[in-house]
């Protein structure tokens, strides 16, 4: 995710004059065993990268964890600092905040960049695939570690909700409360959209089957899949407002041919010229073999699977859960939300449905913070 | 556009048993001068290649002219065979059917595949920007040449319904209906999906500028693009119907490691699997610059472009038009189309809008034609 800026110069989802929070802490916890995953292997002493905001109290009951979506950071005080404003979600006097990066991402925590312990040699394509519930029972290790039993909160976005309802499930004595936003498992939409990203990249001859140099990153093909991405975190609505049929705003003749008078290829549209912007601008930030490993992540979370009734796979359930449902998400529909909620209440859960009223598409959990504030207030 | 198929070996837009229609006549016309095209440049002695169904009557008042979309071609028969059913919107008793592929098209008509009479040497890269303007003009020629100086009817999908309008405009005085089905002018989500596909074609190193070799055309570039272009004909509802978040039923695991024990990618979804299949199939039969050529047509159409108002932009037309959105169209909405109804109406023009009520998306006037020509009559 990340946020639409008018200028193309914005910094991430901090507002102009937004002041952004420094944490209390931020640094690597390292499971000292090996990590059992889902799929069958092991991680050999994975690291996980997390920063803290305030302070633990002494009840020790004050803990909330962030979690954070596809392309995110610990650094939750950096992309989500509205959360934090006076009489927010959180707040940094009474609570402790914890965000942890991925497994598979490249902000710190163990990914195909990283070095296996057991060979010497950078995972790439052999990082192991890594289910959302691996990272639940990573994080779980980490809070143990800092001494936190229980969860006043757990919330998160997108691939973040999804840790967030997993937490809910495999610790359900450690949950108080839960806020699943703008998400349920990928639909058929959502799995094609990942698959082209896929390919974007895999199609990059710098890709090199995963093994490309740090110094040769498939570019063009990670820049592509962003761009892919970028469309659907966004709505038609709000893009027709922005871009519409402008030219590109840097002056460009979407009419005009090529100096050989060609015609196959023109000036751009005004959207051309943006989504080129965001691709260039998330290569500088984020690796490939990351984004695969974190789109597979997302696309294999499914909560039912195995399952035969809603009550066999959520029954456990202890924490109040609230899903939140974004109006012109396309990503992940409202729709899909309301009834992946409906699905879990059915199982005796107490489970509510929210909707956040936005032109933003499935972004809004970051660029309409204030809304999403004022709908979990 | 393309049809889908739950085999996935269909082949179009047939329905199984449905006789496909075998055209009166099938061949070129080459215009015997230069085509002036907007862009300021000329097609020298261009060639359409065309069909028809039925015969011209005495009167020559029963020509009625079919316009392809994207991929389509001059065999309407072939693509469109429900429009010619029994009580349908054509008779082949009646009406004498024309269908001519577009330029730029590699269907027989002058594409970037053709070779340049004054350079001996295919246009690749070098074709021109041909308007849907420049189309229909070049159709006007050859509709000359056939005696033919009144169509009861123009119609066509996507571009197609473009085209069909800018018969309206252009030739007022030969035009008495006009239908425009699942068009208005691109909007920026339209045309950041075309931007998406043509990085796609540009990114395979095979494309080489343009100047691929016939034998080495870039083939995952082309088919990359196509995937992309079927997620935007499709609805999110019609694929979740279709595919859900099944493993791809060639038999694949989507929860699979490598051979290696990796996990970036892994086993496909069903969705995956289909989309692949669509993409494969579709280099088989398009080129990848035709394919370029016609995404500008597209991208550059604006009939209100340089206009002050729609009185200004419409006010000469003189056939009855009717528009037809698709409920579920998310590439070209109903609610854009309506509006751009509305826009034409405001002009003093006779102009209804009726809307399709099917899943299927933009893929719609393809894939539910019973429902398109319940809708017509």
């Amino acid at each position: 995710m990340s946020v639409m800026t008018q200028t193309r110069t914005g910094t991430g989802a901090s507002s102009p004059g937004q002041k952004l929070l420094t944490p209390t802490y931020e640094g690597d916890f390292v499971i000292g065993e090996h990590l059992l995953l889902e799929c069958g292997r092991t991680l050999v002493t994975p690291t996980l990268h997390y920063a803290v905001y305030g302070r633990l109290n002494a009840a020790r009951d004050n803990a909330v964890l962030v979690c954070h979506a596809l392309s995110g950071s610990a650094l939750v005080g950096s992309w989500w600092p509205e959360i934090f404003a006076p009489g927010a979600v959180l707040s940094l006097e009474h609570d402790f905040v914890i965000c942890i990066n991925m497994l598979g991402s490249c902000y710190g925590s163990t990914g195909p960049g990283s070095v296996n312990p057991e060979t010497g040699k950078i995972y790439g394509p052999d990082f192991p695939l890594i289910s959302v519930g691996d990272n639940v029972r990573a994080q779980a290790r980490l809070l143990d570690s800092l001494g936190i039993r229980k969860l006043r909160l757990v919330l998160g976005g997108s691939i973040g909700g999804m840790q967030a309802l997993d937490w809910a499930i495999l610790n359900p004595d450690r949950v108080q409360r839960a806020l699943v936003i703008g998400v349920a498992p990928v639909a058929a939409m959502g799995l094609a959209l990942n698959h082209l990203q896929r390919q974007a990249i895999q199609h990059d001859p710098e890709w090199a089957g995963g093994r490309y140099l740090p110094q040769r990153p498939p570019r063009r093909g990670l820049a592509l899949a962003r761009q892919i991405a970028m469309i659907s975190y966004k709505s038609a609505p709000l893009l027709d407002e922005r871009f519409g049929r402008n030219p590109n705003r840097s002056g460009e003749d979407p009419w005009s041919l090529n100096e050989h008078g060609g015609g196959l290829i023109g000036g751009r549209f005004d959207i051309a010229g943006y989504l080129d912007y965001q691709g260039e601008r998330f290569i500088d930030r984020f690796d490939a073999n990351s984004y695969l490993a974190i789109l597979r992540t997302m696309d294999t979370w499914d909560p039912m699977r195995g399952y035969n009734s809603p009550e066999e796979a959520f029954g456990r359930i202890r924490a109040r859960l609230s899903f939140i449902g974004i109006g012109s998400d396309w990503l992940f529909p409202p729709e899909d939300v309301r009834r992946f909620a409906a699905t879990i209440r059915s199982a005796g859960v107490q489970a509510d449905y929210r909707e956040m009223t936005s032109s933003h598409g499935h972004d809004a959990f970051l660029a309409e913070q204030a809304e999403l504030v004022r709908l979990l207030q």
